[in-house]
């Protein structure tokens, strides 16, 4: 059997992860998709809008064989440690192919990229420097340096985000030259043969921003999102009374910053550079998330770099937690979310052979970056009242969850 | 001009503070009375009913004429930290004498025990470690001690809440040799005169529980609270929506615990004796404050004591914060609530002779201990909505409250 790997958020599980899935059957001519998901925690330091089980399930019914949990110290991360954790993981349970989509669709534009950032790298870094120096952003700073080595050109744009995130996967497989064929799709609107996908991919971000605002699923939503989806939000909805949001979590974050000092503060994976002072002296006065992002943001400070760091605020992930990963070749474990029959024949076929532990339920073991998971998910779940947590907690510790 | 100080908490103000009062006056003779009262937190380890300016605001207009704030971490300690911060207080704003409530109600029976005591301390504290030994509790293995030197008997009996809080005020007096005199009066049951009186202190404790459970002020709750105190509660109430108890907190609680390691809770002041497993691994399992107290309690960890250690998780106070009051011979700094013209007459004439500064607001101050003010206060308000928090914030920040 061979396996394509895929690697997504499902926030939610939308039409254009449905073509996805199709495309890259096709693409890859694999048996078996494995995806590798984010779990309470996006790459924009986010909460999910709802629990991994359930975002797994409407990927598992849609044509998904596998699906695995993303560690949260990859998870939530700038691109290029969440690609080493996502690829690395699809690695673990061998995978023959990894297929994304790019705004760019052009697999041999990615890898006649990867040569010339390996030949120019020196140039991307003093210019990233320079740039990162003069207070620029990341993402920014990045984007000015990949144009001093001529990738953003219309051939190969690493401006667009796709393209970037396309671009660490690609690094990851070279760099550490693992068997696996880098294949993408078109991610573009243009790129769509049909139209109702189409629709739905533009439409995506603004029916996640309504599903959140009004809390239900308006005649849009229903429209736009595959069935599988729309049953597993009202599923979820019904058990947690609500669909995540950052605002959900304003007074946690606010009384856990007020009641830490600036040095625990310094601590926190990602406050840097004194942040420190900014998060508290802002949090005098704040009466909502947004209001407190808002307060925060300059140049240096994006958004989601703001809210990641908000993220290991409230996880309590400290500087020297994510030090387990820093020079890590591989990933400390793979953790199985759910699988349909096909799913299970693979792992079966696999499991022998991996380097790291299959992990199907948590119960009972001890590892570091596990608990860092634990604390992530129970942070996820502690806006819910005391006594709609418990399944919730209840089902991180059962087996996988079937199709 | 003459002081006489008082030790109260407040919780609420009720009939009996009203005879405690009128009684110190006359025995001290004093033009002005100075309480000194717990903040946000209590000594058993609890959420005060209503905040601190609320409850000055009471004591005030019945008849005290300075409010102090005890520092919170005199405030959550046992009787012997509690008492020696209260004492130092006093004594920092010079009252001549102290008077305090307690069963025996006779003055020289505390001084004669004292004498005692210093005889005996060999004995006490070989009993008090044999017991401690043993696996009792500290109250209960002090009360044995006490009996082994004798200090149980109808006289003076140190097994009495109230005889063993007065006797820790005069050990604290006499062992620093401070210009103070203790005195007391009788707060049995029978030894008050007034029989409204009688039955709102016998009754003072359900009235509490009363008021927090209908969050209302019942017929009873009505008749047995002096009227001032029913104005307090009700002005809380409108401003908070709540009346504060260990129930609103559970869910900041657990979600704290639910995100700090082991080691971090094994820093926190008053977890000792490996009772961080006990208390991660009960929180599991737990949906409400009552539940999880009751899942730890042995005969070693008394209700008071737990409570204690979980204020101390919730304001993030760790072994270190408590390492600055460990041996100091003063307080650091006396902090003003409120005050009546009397009052502020008193303390134009007392504060140039002061050792330790007077604050009267906090703004701009930095000073360890008033961070640990700052982090308690800021979790006491944490279970209400961002914006009823604000005034609530503006206030600490204000010149003190004129009565």
């Amino acid at each position: 059997m061979q396996a394509c790997g895929l690697i997504v958020e499902y926030n939610p599980f939308h039409n254009g992860h449905v073509y996805h899935i199709q495309a890259s059957r096709e693409a890859s001519g694999a048996d078996c998709l494995i995806a590798v998901m984010s779990g309470s925690f996006l790459q924009r330091g986010e909460p999910a809008i709802i629990d991994k089980f359930h975002r797994a399930k409407a990927a598992l019914s849609a044509g998904v064989d596998i699906v695995l949990e993303l560690p949260y110290l990859y998870a939530v991360q700038s691109s290029d440690l969440f690609a080493r954790g996502s690829v690395h993981t699809l690695n673990a349970v061998g995978v023959s192919s990894i297929c994304f989509g790019s705004e760019s669709g052009n697999i041999s534009h990615f890898t006649k990229s990867y040569d010339i950032f390996k030949q120019e790298q020196s140039v991307y870094k003093t210019t990233l420097h320079e740039k990162l120096n003069q207070g620029l952003a990341f993402p920014e700073a990045s984007r000015l340096a990949y144009q001093s080595i001529g990738l953003t050109t219309s051939e190969m744009n690493l401006a667009k985000p796709n393209n970037i995130l396309g671009f660490s996967y690609v690094k990851t497989i070279l760099d550490h030259k693992l068997p696996i064929d880098p294949l993408t799709i078109t991610r573009t609107k243009s790129g769509y043969h049909d139209k109702r996908i189409t629709d739905s991919i533009a439409s995506a971000t603004s029916i996640r921003n309504e599903l959140i605002k009004e809390q239900s699923i308006s005649d849009t939503a229903d429209s736009a999102l595959p069935e599988v989806t729309v049953n597993q939000l009202k599923a979820y909805q019904q058990q947690a009374a609500l669909w995540h949001s950052w605002e959900h979590y304003f007074n946690l974050l606010h009384y856990r910053v007020m009641t830490m000092s600036q040095e625990e503060l310094a601590d926190i994976h990602g406050v840097d550079e004194g942040l420190e002072y900014r998060i508290k002296k802002s949090a005098q006065d704040v009466s909502s998330f947004h209001e407190w992002m808002n307060s925060i943001k300059t140049k240096r400070y994006t958004w989601t770099r703001l809210q990641r760091i908000f993220t290991h605020v409230l996880t309590n992930t400290k500087k020297t937690d994510a030090d387990y990963i820093k020079n890590a070749s591989s990933v400390p474990y793979v953790r199985l979310l759910g699988m349909t029959k096909t799913g299970q024949k693979y792992l079966n076929s696999c499991k022998k052979e991996m380097d790291v532990p299959l992990i199907s339920s948590i119960i009972g073991i001890t590892n570091p970056t596990l608990s860092i998971e634990e604390k992530a998910s129970r942070a996820y779940y502690s806006i819910l009242p005391a006594q709609k947590k418990k399944p919730f907690h209840h089902q991180e510790l059962q087996p996988p969850v079937m199709v």
